[in-house]
């Protein structure tokens, strides 16, 4: 278990870079635009994944350790990343995600988790009980359905470009979006 | 045209750097594993990337502004990657993916394409005639897919980890598998 949460910590703290690496600079026509409708652009992510450092991923592992389990996390606002992304350019909203990333990494290891730390439980307004294990693996897989769905927002901008290949390209094909939770 | 060129071009220069700061160092628990059966790793994309700059779109293209459009391109080998792959540690894949990408967009951009160029055809084995432009969209929209499959293959090895919160992340429940092309 205690070595989950380091192969988690090992992905968490690289996911900045690497957002950073395959985004600050491009065209605005990769990361600016968004899969149709009320659908997100690659910032509006970077947004939303900002915000989840504020007030998801910690407030909840420091909840899970100081409340009784009975005791649901406090109501998560769906619409939040809208506040975290104002009207920032991409490459604020990258450092303030690193920035965030950092300090929520920091507290994590000075947590210094135990076994039985892991296993404690709080209430899911959704889904019931939850561990503060399965909260921090979810930190992680979070972080990758993040760049799953940002490599498809910006494929989505080639689709017709790209001709016959569009059918052969996976990430065309996708349909495994995220519901906020 | 040639905007939707350097727009390619922008995304192409910076996956290598973007896998770089994702992958290097991670534990071989993100990177060696596979989503079952004969599925592929990490460290086997970015052998199948490599493969692919050696023998793919670059030789693509060339044969693209050498050869009459009646003319297929020559056979791609779909299990290429294995030759690429050898006993090769993800590190050193990665460094040669960095390295053939640059040599790459150096020979794209010496090639100063016009407009003309990006219309030539060439034919396809499986799906008749395609043009230099739409293989140089694929390019870059083939990195994007496998991107999106290197999250999915890594989301893959923590399903259980992450308890109830597995169908809320849409990356767990992606079917967008690419075919061979």
């Amino acid at each position: 278990m205690k070595h989950e949460l380091e192969n988690g910590i090992a992905l968490l703290e690289r996911t900045p870079a690497a957002l950073e690496a395959l985004l600050r600079g491009l065209p605005e026509v990769w990361t600016e635009t968004n899969e149709g409708g009320d659908t997100w652009s690659v910032s509006t992510v970077v947004a939303h994944l900002v915000h989840c450092e504020h007030e998801d991923w910690m407030p909840r592992a420091r909840h899970i350790l100081q409340a009784d389990e009975s005791e649901p996390f406090p109501p998560f606002d769906r619409e939040g990343h809208l506040r975290y992304k104002g009207s920032k350019t991409l490459a604020q909203l990258l450092d303030e995600f690193a920035r965030a990333r950092v300090k929520g990494l920091e507290e994590l290891r000075a947590m210094n988790l135990t076994a039985e730390d892991l296993e404690r439980r709080a209430k899911h307004p959704t889904f019931g009980l939850v561990t503060l294990s399965e909260l921090l693996a979810t930190w992680a897989a979070h972080d990758l359905t993040h760049l799953h769905q940002i490599s498809r927002i910006m494929a989505h901008q080639v689709r017709e470009a790209v001709g016959p290949w569009v059918r052969f390209l996976g990430v065309m094909q996708c349909a495994g979006h995220s519901e906020a939770a």
